[in-house]
């Protein structure tokens, strides 16, 4: 990360004792002492109006659109100067669960070989990083955010959850693929930040609908 | 390597007792299985007919051409459909030595920023080999190697060396340095497989004349 640039590490649930002892060493890079540290990825990307995860292109039903690292990577850079990007990466045995992946706009993969498609983690967040400065230094962002939070989108999200089981669209206990169903398409539908405000407006006001009905 | 269908590793004496732990461990990748091991960088490319050095920008003098990622692998790539091309990486602690450096046609480097240039060599390999199957894959050799191989620029080395000593151009002990030099000069020049038997018979006869009059 440092070699490249990038500055600002959220680590999401680490192995405790590993991350404290890897922090406080000597020599440890600034990028690790300053890492912040999250119990949950929702926490970490809360900020973030582009979150990508980086994933290999086999062992996954996929529900989002898949780029190769080049053409991500022109995507990411295009949205840098008026948005957070947050990129993930997976642990290096499983990658990103189903679940983590839900809360993706998009996904992107590095070119490896269909034989050996499964890449050591920190080689991975090397190459990434190094296609994102190839064509030269980040843009810096200058536009003020227009895109929605992840924040905004997760409260749109669980507002919409609660309208659709107040109007038994879904059942009581809805399974947890049903949760990412919801999750992806408000990740889809490309809501700016005003919008997101408006759709709360809106599901407020269908929820008392419903609930001043019961 | 593997991840990106590079299969040919050579080692140059490595760390005995790691080395043959990692082979023979459990899981070891097919690559560190096949990797052929030599004392000597000189033998480990000396059917290579070009050698790329890898390095950082700073803290070594340069005596040769030194190229962006981009364009080194972009120069890589032309020679791979006619020559066997050997990509140098050195010692995390201290990369490529001044001797190993003077063995290659030229040197690239990773685009890293000012302040923190210097890169973990599994991320950097990832890196420069990510690059060279970026725009595609590798183009096979189906053309008969014309440049002259490392080990025929050795013997013509050697032989230069020989006559420049006989000649009293170079000392009876010259430094290092002026080896070097040598063989800088003789990378350089571009030689091709016949101009390089050429030569060598042009040497030969030269120490031939020199020593028959002393």
């Amino acid at each position: 990360m440092s070699n490249f640039g990038f500055m600002n590490l959220r680590v999401v649930n680490p192995y405790a004792i590993a991350f404290r002892e890897a922090r406080s060493a000597v020599g440890a890079s600034s990028v690790l002492k300053k890492a912040q540290e999250y119990q949950e990825l929702r926490e970490a990307i809360v900020d973030c109006a582009l979150v990508v995860g980086t994933t290999t292109l086999r062992n996954r039903q996929r529900q989002q659109p898949l780029y190769r690292l080049e053409e991500g990577v022109g995507r990411i850079r295009r949205k840098l100067s008026s948005e957070r990007v947050a990129l993930l990466f997976g642990s290096e045995k499983v990658g990103l669960s189903n679940e983590d992946l839900s809360r993706c706009q998009w996904l992107m993969h590095i070119p490896t070989r269909e034989m050996h498609p499964s890449m050591n983690l920190g080689q991975a967040v090397a190459v990434c990083l190094y296609e994102m400065i190839r064509s030269g230094k980040l843009p810096r962002r200058t536009a003020e955010t227009k895109s929605a939070s992840t924040g905004q989108l997760e409260r749109v999200t669980d507002l919409l959850h609660e309208a659709l089981q107040a109007s038994g669209y879904l059942g009581v206990a809805p399974s947890a693929t049903s949760v990412s169903k919801i999750r992806r398409l408000v990740r889809r539908l490309n809501v700016d930040a005003a919008d997101s405000e408006l759709l709360l407006g809106m599901l407020r006001q269908i929820l008392w609908k419903i609930r001043s009905q019961e």
